[in-house]
């Protein structure tokens, strides 16, 4: 298989950590790329048309993307109902917690745009507020949701030690540890894990 | 259940449509409630910290989102296999669909905010052209796909149709059809379904 990524991307990040999670990574044949929302890469589109990391070539030949679709898909190679619990309310948590962390994410994601690539005279601080409110609450959420988790780790941790991480990569002055004291030490302990260890984020 | 949605919202029309094809529809309470990414709601920020539409409720009280996990919730609900194929290259068609329509959406949505919500002198065009180069794309993607379609009718399909009808409500101007001859007769055709006819945005 080949897996289109970049080492800052946390959705590519997921699917990295998944693949070690579930010992399918010797199989993946991965390849770095730059993409950017202002980049358009017609080459890179044929492949994925949306032109975003990540995105797997399987080994029948088809294009998968994205991150969610790619890591399920790894979890049915590798045997099924390991990251993702197969059903039952295990599976809604599971998936749900994902969404917390991509929709994380997803906020975070647009607040660097603003911050970071667009041009300063355009920032709008109206949404860079109600896109931090989003990142707010969500962590509040997480925190109380974590007060359940014990050892388990499915897909919806992957996806929030992807994004704690991230947002510790990319913003890290926000002091989002100090009112979440339970997410903060969940995220210490699963950071030794190799599979968060060996993808740690970097510039 | 409860649904919080919005009219206008391809996301949550992306569910109603699934509960109406799934025979859900009487078993959920839909309440409307009006969203925006620079409007900071903290009582729907205590059911979806995110404040984003689609919301569920379930009978047992979990909130869950987004549409993607409401959606295969539902699906699994009504028996499972039904909107999202259990296994195989099926279930990874059907769901690789899906995230080009979100993915399509996603960029649309994104047009619109810098088109509409935000300050006329904020409006970055390097922004507007990279995601309508991702909606043309993804549109030619699909186009190439819906050679393979037939009478199917998966969650990838129904993500695709809210999201062409939601380019004709939105933007108008846009002549997506010109090049996509297979995709607009598919349009028209699933159109007529009651899941989609009933659900039509509108402002």
């Amino acid at each position: 298989m080949k897996l289109w990524y970049s080492i800052p991307s946390p959705f590519a990040r997921k699917v990295r950590a998944a693949a070690m999670e579930l010992g399918l990574s010797s199989r993946i044949d991965a390849v770095e790329i730059a993409v950017a929302p202002t980049k358009i890469n017609p080459e890179f589109g044929r492949e994925n048309p949306l032109m975003k990391v990540p995105a797997l070539a399987t080994d029948e030949g088809t294009v998968l993307y994205d991150s969610r679709v790619i890591c399920e898909y790894l979890d049915a190679l590798a045997g099924g109902g390991k990251l993702f619990p197969a059903s039952g309310n295990a599976r809604w948590d599971a998936l749900r917690r994902q969404a917390l962390g991509d929709g994380i994410l997803d906020a975070g994601i647009l607040r660097r745009y603003e911050l970071v690539l667009r041009p300063e005279a355009m920032r709008w601080p109206d949404w860079l507020q109600g896109q931090q409110a989003k990142i707010g609450q969500a962590l509040d959420a997480a925190e109380r949701d974590a007060a359940s988790w014990g050892e388990g780790f499915d897909i919806g941790h992957i996806t929030l030690g992807c994004a704690l991480h991230w947002l510790d990569f990319r913003f890290g002055d926000f002091p989002w540890r100090d009112s979440r004291a339970r997410l903060a030490a969940w995220l210490e302990r699963i950071a030794a894990r190799p599979s968060m260890a060996t993808t740690m984020p970097h510039a």
